[in-house]
């Protein structure tokens, strides 16, 4: 069945059913009036929107409904976790081209709940409307995980250390894989497919970081230098990365050879945290984040984000990330 | 300027700043980092999402871009006002064409701040990307105004009188008078333009409604009965509404005549509240409300809502509001 067929209201009951009953007890009014409503539990709520479009975020032909709708909501979870806080509700506007197949959109949202109740979200609102082209546009509410602790981009110092959890570059190798239609193993194949399609917000990290006393954070979804640039604009310092000390995605690095350092560098939709702290802090982060923690430089007084090689020379690089209008940005 | 020669990153700048910095002192973080974040006022928050695309919800020839920003916020604003809720804030996700011109979207910020600014709501966040329409997603936030007394779609009971805001069907009367060509004296012309493109959403009504003791509300975006038949089916109830008793627009019964009374019954995109209570308390809400308040009708057992004329006769009606895939619904 088409979505028109079934009409708007038939299709928010049917989403309804699928998000079920709010798990949360502090949920007082959830999908179906005219706002959610809910007890904040926390003193310091957390908002933030992202969207992604057909055609510009995503190919119908390469990412399964299921996957999208995973993606569209770990994409927010992942802004939540940069500040240090504990996603708890999602709002989600749909737009949808009227032939539509109502599976696809089920399945679109039970990959979203897949991920939500994998992290103890609610989805207590949304909207449904016609449009040419498939929107999803969520809205994640979250609250800071200790009193008066938030993460900003603005809190970095001159001499902390700069570190990030997990791998860089496998999501957008995926995307240069099948751009330059390269052969790789079917493992390897998967592991970068899974990175862009479904990967896993660090929504345990980011409050990690806040109980460790790390101030500044920033989650990585235009390329480690564009979002390492914004972060020391906001901050008004200046980075210096080490080409060595990148933790390169180990599939990346075998199967790209010497153009895996700047898929790592510039790639994007990594979705993993950039920190800065002084190294002590930094330790302790190392030791008690439940993934890797890798320092990669450290923030210098100025302003720019250096390159420096394992021989100490600065690398220039022309691509530094993803602007959503031009492509490669800045 | 075409935006996607500004980029994502100017526009963003441009953006904050006719947004400015929050007035609120309750904002910590606005613009320009992974997420908002605001001390909350109130044990009880809000939200609600709503989006406009581009010649689903309005036609780029007929509506122009500072009407078009005001009105996607008003829109929200209004579902804030149904739950009895002070709006705070706001979250915008924007899909532009590339080729969209940076004054437009520039002016349709201003016409948005034009409206928050009259409200005291700031614009703390949001996102913008390319896409292949102009989709305007809008997030807004709010808190309870009175704690614990939030008005809802389900708590209408047997014997409530049923009651609105305002007068209705100017707005649909303006989208009537363009389709049918028809020639209205300018001023009532633009009383219907005005109605439809500029609508100001009940803000103080809805926080006053719940402090005469009002419990249950639905604004009235898909049309009188479209809205009122959900209010019903939440509350699991029925309605009864007399024909003589609608305040329908006075332009429209003057341009419309015989069709008046069908355009301010399934019109729709009216934004005035629809609420019911106890006859006390309508008649304080009449009293208190800075807006003319009519009552229109009752709650019933049963369910449906049924359409009485002034001979005491059931009128029967085809279309009763908006489906946003398929026009006309249920």
């Amino acid at each position: 069945m088409k979505v028109s067929e079934l009409g708007e209201f038939g299709l928010i009951d049917l989403l309804a059913e699928i998000a079920g009953k709010p798990k949360s007890e502090s949920v007082i009014i959830g999908i179906g009036d005219d706002a959610a409503c809910w007890h904040a539990e926390s003193d310091l709520q957390l908002a933030t929107t992202d969207a992604l479009i057909q055609d510009v975020h995503f190919d119908l032909n390469d990412i399964a409904w299921r996957e999208l709708g995973w993606k569209a909501l770990a994409v927010n979870l992942s802004d939540i976790a940069a500040m240090g806080g504990i996603p708890r509700y999602a709002l989600v506007s749909l737009g949808l081209p009227g032939k539509t197949d109502v599976d696809d959109v089920r399945d679109l949202y039970k990959g979203m709940m897949q991920l939500a109740r994998g992290f103890d979200v609610d989805i207590i609102g949304g909207n449904i409307t016609a449009a040419p082209a498939v929107m999803i546009s969520l809205t994640v509410l979250g609250e800071a995980a200790t009193q008066g602790n938030i993460l900003t981009r603005s809190a970095a110092a001159r001499g902390d250390r700069i570190a990030v959890t997990g791998a860089l570059g496998a999501s957008v190798a995926w995307l240069a894989m099948l751009k330059r239609r390269l052969k790789l193993s079917q493992r390897a194949a998967k592991a970068l497919r899974d990175a862009h399609v479904k990967p896993t917000p660090r929504v345990a990290e980011g409050p990690a970081l806040a109980r460790c006393g790390v101030k500044a954070s920033i989650d990585l979804s235009d390329g480690l230098l564009s979002d390492l640039e914004k972060l020391c604009e906001a901050s008004k310092v200046g980075a210096r990365i080490f080409t060595d000390r990148i933790p390169v995605d180990a599939t990346v690095r075998r199967s790209f050879g010497d153009a895996a350092l700047s898929l790592a560098l510039a790639g994007g939709e990594d979705y993993e945290l950039l920190f800065t702290a002084p190294a002590k802090i930094i330790d302790r982060a190392k030791r008690e984040l439940p993934c890797p923690v890798t320092a990669i430089g450290e923030i210098t007084t100025g302003s720019g984000v250096k390159i420096i090689d394992e021989k100490g020379l600065d690398v220039k690089m022309k691509n530094r990330g993803w602007d959503h209008f031009g492509g490669r940005a800045r």
